[in-house]
């Protein structure tokens, strides 16, 4: 097999190593991988499309507390309401890095903001949001911004007969919404923080609890549950991935670079920028390797 | 599409009602299933293998209990491992029936039991359960004793192209063991009761809680958190499997009714026989339906 599926993507060392890999895994040898053990695993939000100037599910959280606040004044002076409508960077920056409190405050308010709602009433909110947002640096939807290499690469996984699975950080049931069509990925390969939905009378509702937000060593822990295995091949950009990157035998690292055509920041990424220097995993420069990046 | 598949299958209406739902739901018409929502969801005990006289996996927890209270024989005073190594009926009532208290007592021995072990250390001694521990009435092993007409089932299935889950209320990491090799379904679609992994230093460790046996509406939880979706098909035959049958669009019940070729049985199952016969679900007698029970 070759890469010829990865057109977006310049020739040289990092295409070079990506096929490497994935044709000593499926070849006789030490590397050889058996095929039940062929997992891929993808973050979303930096890997898969752009998280500048914020994750796109932010957006969509903004405007439902929004509207919330507005039926609902007094919690305008509440946390984590307040620093949520005011883009709190302390309290993100918080969430990013696992900070309990912070990452409490957050389970809680997103678990009782749809609680009650069936997975139907949940999809229609998230289809009016793609429908009537739009990215501020782009004159498109969010959904036309994903990165076209990281299809290709989908596609060359899976005639490697690799599963690919999603692994984010963010809402598994935001991400369903749109997987099928943008990545076509199944809702089943969607991996995420999540509410636990009640089953009653014949309907499932979303209950008021989310527990375990899949970020760090909690993405390892939802790749277990999820899919009994840790991955072979791994893909992220943030800090947060450290730990499912460390977990898997080839690592690739998205490295935004490019200010003209994405956004170039190190931001969050200060961590896994330094390991992947140090551990030498393969480090992607959408700069230099990509010839186009959005599909 | 036809169903020369189910070789083990007497021809009948039950067989010809799988076929001619499948057909449908792959035909144009009102029937019609998009592929991506084609989803199968199986029970195991009692709807992949025998479940009497116990489920498979009691005889593993009666092992790893009794090793126990050898070792802390305090513990044999103590509820639940009294009741459990008792083998008293009540205490497994009240689990089917989903009675809290009996469901929180088991969760948290279940959790307790194996906190701290790797999932390869599990693996292992599932494994080593497997090679030594024999069923009672056969001379065979228990992945033996693996209902042929399912299998067969599964293959049509796959050929319809739906995607196969097993989701028992048994543990998921216990199934995923064997079912690969034996059901030929990859870990990812086993769904089940699991405790909690912890990812530490590199290292991924089962934790101390076990939350959310997947019984009854629990089943129809676990489902929907795993896919997304509720089962177009679904197969069981107990009590437990009542929730997740009627989710579903096409409903099969297994009725353990060949005391000679296994075991005939209502225990467990009176509600769903009622509910079965009342709602018009498809009906398999073991008896006359199957040529041929074990693989």
């Amino acid at each position: 097999m070759n890469g010829d599926k990865l057109k977006s993507w310049n020739d040289g060392p990092v295409k070079q190593s990506i096929i490497n890999f994935l044709d000593s895994t499926v070849e006789e040898g030490l590397d050889y991988v058996k095929p039940e053990d062929r997992i891929a695993t993808f973050d979303n939000d930096g890997t898969l499309w752009a998280e500048k100037p914020a994750p796109v599910q932010l957006n969509f959280l903004f405007l439902a507390f929004t509207k919330r606040v507005q039926n609902e004044p007094f919690l305008a002076d509440k946390q984590p309401y307040k620093a949520i409508l005011e883009r709190d960077k302390i309290f993100f920056q918080n969430v990013i890095e696992q900070k309990p409190e912070a990452i409490i405050a957050l389970e809680d308010v997103l678990a009782r903001e749809w609680a009650g709602k069936t997975p139907d009433e949940f999809e229609s909110e998230v289809k009016e949001f793609f429908a009537t947002v739009k990215p501020e640096k782009f004159e498109s939807n969010f959904t036309e911004l994903i990165y076209k290499p990281m299809l290709e690469l989908f596609d060359l996984l899976k005639d490697y007969k690799y599963r690919v699975f999603i692994c984010s950080g963010g809402g598994r049931d935001f991400m369903r919404v749109i997987c099928e069509e943008a990545w076509g990925i199944f809702k089943e390969n969607v991996i995420g923080s999540a509410a636990e939905y009640e089953y009653n009378n014949g309907t499932l509702k979303r209950g008021t609890v989310l527990r375990g937000i899949a970020l760090g060593p909690g993405k390892v822990e939802h790749i277990f549950a999820r899919t009994g295995r840790l991955p072979v091949f791994a893909v992220g950009n943030g800090d947060v991935d450290i730990e499912m990157l460390e977990s898997a035998k080839f690592r690739l690292f998205i490295n935004h670079d490019d200010d003209k055509r994405e956004y170039a920041y190190e931001n969050g990424s200060e961590k896994i920028l330094a390991i992947a220097k140090e551990k030498n995993f393969t480090i992607v420069s959408m700069k230099n390797d990509w010839k186009e990046i959005f599909k």
